[in-house]
């Protein structure tokens, strides 16, 4: 088939450093042409793709110098570089959220929209109330809840890669942390349980942005410097972004990883990174989350911002070497049957075959 | 002709109080229809219109209870109840800015899009170079330097109803400020002129909006609590937001308007206001205004943050009633010839037929 991806341009594809969306669109867009397909990558114009790349800017946004004021105008001219091509596709799969939603109206061509988001907040309502001819992949099932009654026509699950994650059942003993600073993700209790646990942390964080004039970002900067920054200590060690060969190795060599959200995560793909490297999981439920973990066979899950709850089941994987070589092998294997990439996009085909006339 | 018109959702059609765009898209919509075409208004809700109006959403955004977060997907929702009607106009005119562009490649429908913002903003540069084929409206010549190699087809001034403002030759004393509480609206040069011309100022403000989340509106509030409250005074008097009777007035019972901005406005309505009533505008140089007020002659202009050059030429218009007497009768004429709603239709109803197949 004739495909397009529509990418953010905020990050390239594939992302330098953090980025969960564009890891997935890269990872997804490389399978779909090793199986046959022709396919067409919208992105900003410093991503690296074995597809053919429509560069909707000179480099991911963020990288811009002098600093865009806005990005809402740059989405809008995603959207016009793909209006001028949409009659080459069988279907046009995008990645954008609602920017990508006045595709789907004036054209045959059918446009999938994967939404990467939450959905829990009161502009959802008379959006998807609108757009309810839009044919909506949600990424857990979970994720729909807000908004149940929304078009959607699948749910397909992130994938991985199998092949760049390796399984290693002789832990170091060091405790390992990885995602966005920001309060949602919960770095304080990471620190916290660690400590407790007696175990060094080792963090891959991506630093807020720069952009301070954004409230989100803000906030992000306020709990790094009046949470986070006054709980490091010589049992933390911040290694920055990861990628390749170093996520690899920082996430197989790990006895856990600690994933205590504190927000409807609708996905989180590093918990199935380490599932990957049969690193067990010990986090916070919370939408998509629990899918995927099942507490005691697979990883272990407790109540949100439930530091004792934490403490308590990574404590007890620490002391017992073989309730975490059980939990790595069963771990290991959720995601070799559930969240491959190739399942991701046999899947997706699917999905593409059923909406393409 | 069968004429689309779409106005952004945030503010009702036409404006409880303060809000340029939408006064204009209210104005033009009852002209066009008082012209025999035949009009439908995309707008909230709670819009009064003698058009067809197609809700875009129940009310103005701002009275939103709990507020939406992004403002964004309703922009989308905009967009996508125009793409279900496109083919039942013959032209639509968007007020949307970036957001209405994606209506129009997929159509035949000719989608034209006036530009009520500044644009000289970095991410300006690429949004219009993609959408080289979008037909742009400015509102003074001025506004397009910063991207004047985009698609503009005609510049078309504001204009107003010329019965909804009452010439009035012999004004009561005080000096008026109507506009945002914003910084580069300059409110603070305005008392401080006022102040020192011995006059009292009649303030007619709209505050700064409740979401503080936003980096601008945060900006406005610090603005006004940190540099304006500072400086009120018995000599300063605030009268809330005026509309209808009470704006007229407001307007032709003033000495003169202040006008002193700090910031590229692109046109600067509440001056046509203002002069329709025959009271001099006193304010700064900067884009749109340039093209209306020729100073000495139908109001007065000086450089930006000139606090003592706007003070000497309100000092000596206030000392001569004679100049002020010439100056009134030069400004309602500069209205009445080239600033009045039949103008603009009659621009605009020139450019819808030439876009229009």
């Amino acid at each position: 088939m004739n495909i397009a991806q529509l990418a953010p341009p905020f990050e390239a594809i594939p992302p330098v450093g953090y980025g969960g969306t564009e890891r997935v669109v890269h990872t997804l867009t490389e399978e779909l042409i090793r199986r046959g397909h022709n396919v067409t990558l919208f992105a900003s114009g410093d991503s690296r793709t074995s597809a053919r790349l429509i560069p909707t800017c000179e480099q991911a946004l963020w990288r811009q110098e002098p600093p865009y004021g806005d990005f809402a105008p740059l989405l809008s001219v995603t959207v016009g570089k793909a209006l001028r091509e949409l009659d080459n596709f069988d279907v046009v799969h995008s990645h954008l959220d609602h920017q990508g939603f006045a595709l789907t109206r004036q054209t045959s061509t059918p446009v999938v929209s994967t939404l990467h988001g939450r959905l829990d907040l009161p502009e959802h309502e008379p959006l998807y109330r609108e757009f309810d001819d839009v044919p909506l992949v949600s990424i857990s099932q979970a994720q729909r809840t807000p908004v149940a009654w929304a078009n959607f026509v699948a749910t397909v699950y992130h994938g991985i890669d199998l092949d760049r994650f390796t399984f290693n059942p002789v832990p170091q003993g060091y405790l390992a942390y990885l995602g966005r600073v920001s309060p949602e993700k919960g770095l304080d209790t990471a620190i916290r349980v660690a400590r407790r646990a007696g175990r060094k942390l080792r963090v891959s964080a991506r630093m807020p942005l720069p952009f301070r004039s954004d409230p989100g970002v803000r906030a992000d900067w306020e709990y790094w410097e009046n949470v986070v920054q006054p709980l490091l200590g010589s049992d933390v060690e911040i290694v920055g972004q990861l990628g390749g060969a170093e996520k690899d190795a920082f996430l197989r060599d790990a006895s856990a990883l600690l994933f205590p959200i504190r927000w409807p995560e609708p996905f989180g793909l590093v918990m199935v990174e380490a599932m990957a490297c049969g690193t067990p999981v010990v986090g916070c439920r919370g939408q998509g989350i629990e899918e995927i973990v099942q507490s005691g066979t697979n990883g272990f899950l407790v109540e949100q911002c439930d530091v004792r709850g934490l403490t308590e089941v990574l404590s007890r994987l620490l002391r017992r070497p073989d309730l975490r070589q059980q939990i790595a092998v069963q771990a290991h294997r959720t995601v070799h049957q559930h969240l491959t990439i190739r399942k991701q996009a046999e899947n997706l085909s699917r999905i593409y075959t059923e909406c393409a006339p």
